[in-house]
C-alpha cells in the first residue's frame, strides 16, 4: 500500500450515531468503530453518505473526524469525507482532516445548481493544491447531483493528490471506460453495493461499503475470493449470498437500513436526524428475514 | 389577495450579491430590490434557487431576510425561502422569517438521501404546525432531488398553512393533475420559466421567476395578457418574444445568467460563490444578443 | 382549408375492426366511420396507431384505404397512414393512397435500429418527391422509436409536400420550439391526448385523436372553445371534463381502450389482433366509471 | 451440449447481404457463413437484429432460413430469429424454422403499442406450445420496445421449450437478478457487446454477437479465457483489446458498422436496405483505425 493510494479492500463506512437528544453520540460511535475494526476491514471512512454528512454541522463533522482518528489509532487507514456545497467549506474540512491525521480525504461534488465541468474541475483543483493528502474523487449523481464521466474522472486524476476514484453509478461500463481512459493501473473503488462482484472482476482496488456495519465477513470473503489467484466460482457464490441484502440496503437507503440492521443485531441505535425516519415496520421485518437468510447460507 | 394566499402575478426572485471579498453585499443587494420594485412586480422572494440559498450560511440567510423585509417595507409581499436539509434548520429559518415580518415562506424538500413521502410529509408538518405564515410547497426535483407528485402535493395542501404550490418540473400535465386532485381553486405557481405561457393558460395564480431581474416588463406583460378577459393571441406573442431568453436562463443556470445579464445592463455584480463560476465568454455573447433581440422586438 | 394543409380541428382516428375469424371486418368498420362522420369531426385518418397499422398486411392496409375513401365519399378529408419500416413499402402505400383519392398521408419513421437524422430525412425525401399529396410528418418516439427534434421537424417542412407536423411526445415545450424554428404559421397537430388543451392554446391547427370514437362531442367542444375569440375559461372546463378519460386511454393503449369503450356503448367489436389482448376486467370497470362520469358532467 | 440448450460460446449473427438490385443476395451470404464457420464460432444465428430481420419480407426470411441450414449442414447448431409483430406471423416463422431443421429459435417481443406482461406471456406461450424446438427469449427494449424484467423472464422459462434467455439491456445487475430468480443453472446469453466480459464473469453460457463477422478470434479468445479454470487477468486483457471496437459497433448500429467493417476487410458488401444508409465517411475512417488497432494489439 503506497502513501499515494493508501486504501484497498473493504473500506467500511460507519454510520453516524445520534443520542435521544438529537446530538451526535460519540461514545456509541466509537463502539461501532471497534466493531468494524475487529471484523477485519481494511480501512475506515467516516462522514460519507451513510454517515449523513450533509445533515451535520461543521462542529459535528470536526468532532467525528477527531474521534475516528483517535479511536482507530493507526490500526487501519482513515479516509475522511470532506465534501460541502461551497469550495470554501470543502477546503476547510480537507485542511482539518489533514491536520487531524487522516490518510486520505474523499470529495463528491455536491450541487444544487447543476455544475459545469469547469466548475467541478476548479473545485477539486483548489482543494488538491491546498493539501498534501491523497484525494478520492467520488462520483454519485444520485446523491451529489453531478455526473462525472469516465473521461472527466481521468482528467481529475491529473491533478496533484487526486489518486483514487470511487464510482457509484452502478454501471459497470463506466469502470471499463475509466480503465480505457486512465490506464489499467488506475486505482478505482466501487461504491455501488450490488455491483461489488462485477467491480472486483473489472479490477477494482477496493469496495467502499456501509454493508460492513452488518455483514463484514461476507464483504471480506468476496474481496478474498478475488485475490490472486482469483476464484471466480467462489466469488460468485459468496456474492450471491449477500446480494439480496445489498439490494435491500440500496433500495431503502443506507442510514435507515444500517441503523435498523444494527438494532436487529442487538446494538442500541438512537434516532435518525429528521427528516430521515426509521425504517418502516414491514421493511424492518423484511430486513430481519434477509439477515437471517444470509447468516444461514453463510454457515 | 387573501392573507392565506398573499401572492399572485410576477413573484420576482432577486439574486444574492457578493462583494469582491466573497461576503454577501447587502448594499448593492438593496439596490437590486429597488430596481425590481420600480419595475412593478407583484412580490419579492429572496433566498430561492437564484439566490443560491444552499450556498449561504445561517447568518447570511438571516441578514438577507431582514434586509429584504426592511427594504421592501410593505410595498409588496415578501416570501422568504427557508429550506434546509434538516427539519431543525428549516424550522429555525421559518420561525426567523415569521418574526422578521415575512408574508409567506417557501419550502423545497432538499435531499441527499432520497426521501420517502412520509419523511417529506412529516418535514412539512413539523414546520407548518410551528408557524402561522402561509407556506408555499415547492417541487423541483432537478435541484432539490425529491419529486413530489400532484397527488402528494394535494395531500400537503391539507396541512395547516400550506396554501400554495410551486411547480418547476416543466411538465404542464402536472399542473392539470394538480387541479384534478386539489380542485380548480388551488393556488399554484409556475417555477419553470419556459412554461410560463402554458401555466397561466392552465390557471396559474402566479409566476415565480428570476427573469424579472432582467426583463420584468415582458414578464408582467404576459401576466397582464391573461387577466380577464384573457387575450390568447397577445399572450402567445408576448411569450414568444421572451421565450429564447427564458430558455437560455434555464439552460445555463439562473445565478450565472442573471448575474451576467445585470452586468450587461451596466450593473456591477460581484463574483459568484465558488464552485459557481461566471458565465463563459461565448455564452455571455449569446446572452447579449438575446437581450438585444428581446428589447428590439419589444419596442 | 387549403389544398396543401387540408386538415384542421378534430382529426378522428378510427380503430380497425376484426371479425371472430381474425380477418379485418370492413362492414362493421364502415359503420364506425358513419358514426364518426355523424358526430361532426373535421377529418378521418385510418391506419394510425389506433388502427394497429403495423399489425396489418399490405393487402389489409390497401382494403382499408379504399373502403375508407369510398365510405367517407368526400364529406371530410381523409388522411391515410402509410408508414412502414422500409422506404420501399412506405412509398408503395403512399402511392396507393394517392391513387385511391386520399387528401393527405401521414408518415412516422418506424424503426428497429435507431435511425440517424440523415436516414429519416432521406426516407421522407424519397416519398415526398414521388407523390403530390400533402404529407404530415409524425413524431412519436414511444411507438415509432425515433425522436425528431423541433429543429429537425422544421427541416422536414422544407421538403416538397411536407406541410404538416403531428407531435405526440406530450411535451408542450416542443410545440413552442417548433413555432420558434418554423415560424408561427406552421401547421402543427397535437397527437398527445392529455395535451389537447395546451396544444390548442399554443396554436395547434388540429387534434389527431382516437378519443373521437368515444367522446367526439367533448373533443369538438374543446376545439370550438378555442375558435376566435378563444374562451379560455370554457376551454379549461371542457378539457377538465374529458381529461380523466384521455389519461386512461393513453395509460392503457388506444386499441384496447377504444375497443372496450365501444363495447360499453353497445357496439359489437371483435377481437384484437394477437399479441394484443382485450382490456382487463378491472380496467374495463374503471373505463365504464369514467365514461359515465364524463357523460354526467357533460349534461 | 444438451438438446434443450443446444448453444454455448460465441453465437455468431451473420448480417443479411443485398445485391445492387436491392434483393437479398444468398450467394455472397453463404460465403459470409463459410467465413464464420472457418473462424470456429460455436453457433450461427441468422435473422437477428444484425440481419435486419424486421426489414425483410416473409419470403426473404424463409429463403435465408433454408439457405443457412443448408450451408451450415450440421457443422454447428443454427438458431433462427422468428420474431414478428403479430403472434400469427411469429408462429408461422417458428414452424417454418422447425421444419427446416433449426436447432433453436429466438423470439423478441416486438412492439408498436407497448405490450402488457400478459400479452407477452401469451405470445410466447402460443408459440412454445406449437413447436418442439428450444426457444431463446430475447430482451432488448432498445430495439423491440418491450422491457422484460428478470422476474418476468424467469416466468417465461417455465413455459415448455423456453430454455434460454438473451439479455441485451447492458445492465449486469439484470444478469445477477436473473440468476437469483431462476436459479444458478439458468442458461443465459449476453447480447450487449460491451458487457461481454461482465456477462461471462457472471456465468453466461454464451455471447450472441455480430462482432464475430469482424473479430471472431478475439471473441473466441474471451470465451476461452473464462473456460475452467477461468483466468480473469487474461480475460480482462483480451476484453480491453476488443472493447473500443465493440463500443463503436453499438454506438453506430450493427448493420451499418458490420457492413463497413467487411468492406474494409476487402469483402464486397452490397447496399443496406433503405432507410438504412451506409456508415458515414468519418465514421468509416474511425472504424478503420479501430480495426487496425485491434489487429496490432492482437499480434
Amino acid at each position: 500500500m503506497s502513501s499515494t493510494i493508501p486504501l484497498k479492500g473493504i473500506v467500511a463506512y460507519p454510520i453516524t450515531r445520534f443520542g435521544l437528544d438529537g446530538h451526535v453520540d460519540l461514545k456509541t460511535y466509537r463502539q461501532l468503530l471497534e466493531r468494524l475494526l475487529t471484523s477485519g476491514v481494511q480501512a475506515i471512512a467516516p462522514l460519507g453518505s451513510a454517515g449523513v454528512l450533509p445533515y451535520l454541522s461543521d462542529e459535528e463533522r470536526e468532532a467525528i473526524t477527531e474521534a475516528t482518528i483517535a479511536q482507530v489509532a493507526g490500526r487501519v487507514p482513515v479516509m475522511i469525507g470532506v465534501s460541502a456545497l461551497t469550495t470554501e467549506r470543502t477546503l476547510h474540512h480537507a485542511k482539518f482532516a489533514e491536520k487531524a491525521g487522516a490518510a486520505a480525504v474523499m470529495i463528491i461534488p455536491m450541487s444544487y445548481w447543476k455544475l459545469t465541468e469547469d466548475e467541478i474541475f476548479q473545485h477539486y483543483q483548489t482543494v488538491s493544491e491546498a493539501i498534501s493528502l491523497p484525494i478520492m474523487a467520488y462520483n454519485n449523481p444520485a446523491t451529489g447531483g453531478s455526473d462525472m464521466s469516465p473521461t472527466f474522472l481521468a482528467r481529475l486524476l491529473q491533478l496533484p493528490n487526486v489518486t483514487m476514484i470511487k464510482e457509484s453509478t452502478g454501471d459497470v461500463n463506466r469502470l471499463h471506460r475509466l480503465v480505457q481512459t486512465a490506464g489499467d493501473s488506475v486505482a478505482f473503488f466501487n461504491g455501488s453495493n450490488p455491483l461489488a462482484f462485477d467491480a472486483f472482476a473489472a479490477g477494482a482496488t477496493g469496495w467502499c461499503t456501509a454493508a460492513a456495519n452488518l455483514i463484514p465477513d461476507l464483504n471480506l470473503a468476496l474481496y478474498q475470493a478475488f485475490r490472486e489467484p482469483a476464484n471466480l466460482e467462489n466469488a460468485r457464490a459468496v456474492f450471491l449470498r449477500q446480494l439480496p441484502l445489498l439490494q435491500f440496503l440500496v433500495a431503502h437507503g443506507l442510514p435507515r437500513t444500517v441503523a435498523a440492521g444494527l438494532e436487529l443485531a442487538g446494538i442500541e441505535v438512537g434516532p435518525l436526524r429528521a427528516p430521515l425516519l426509521p425504517l418502516s415496520e414491514s421493511h424492518r421485518a423484511e430486513l430481519q428475514r434477509l439477515l437471517k437468510q444470509v447468516r444461514e447460507s453463510h454457515e
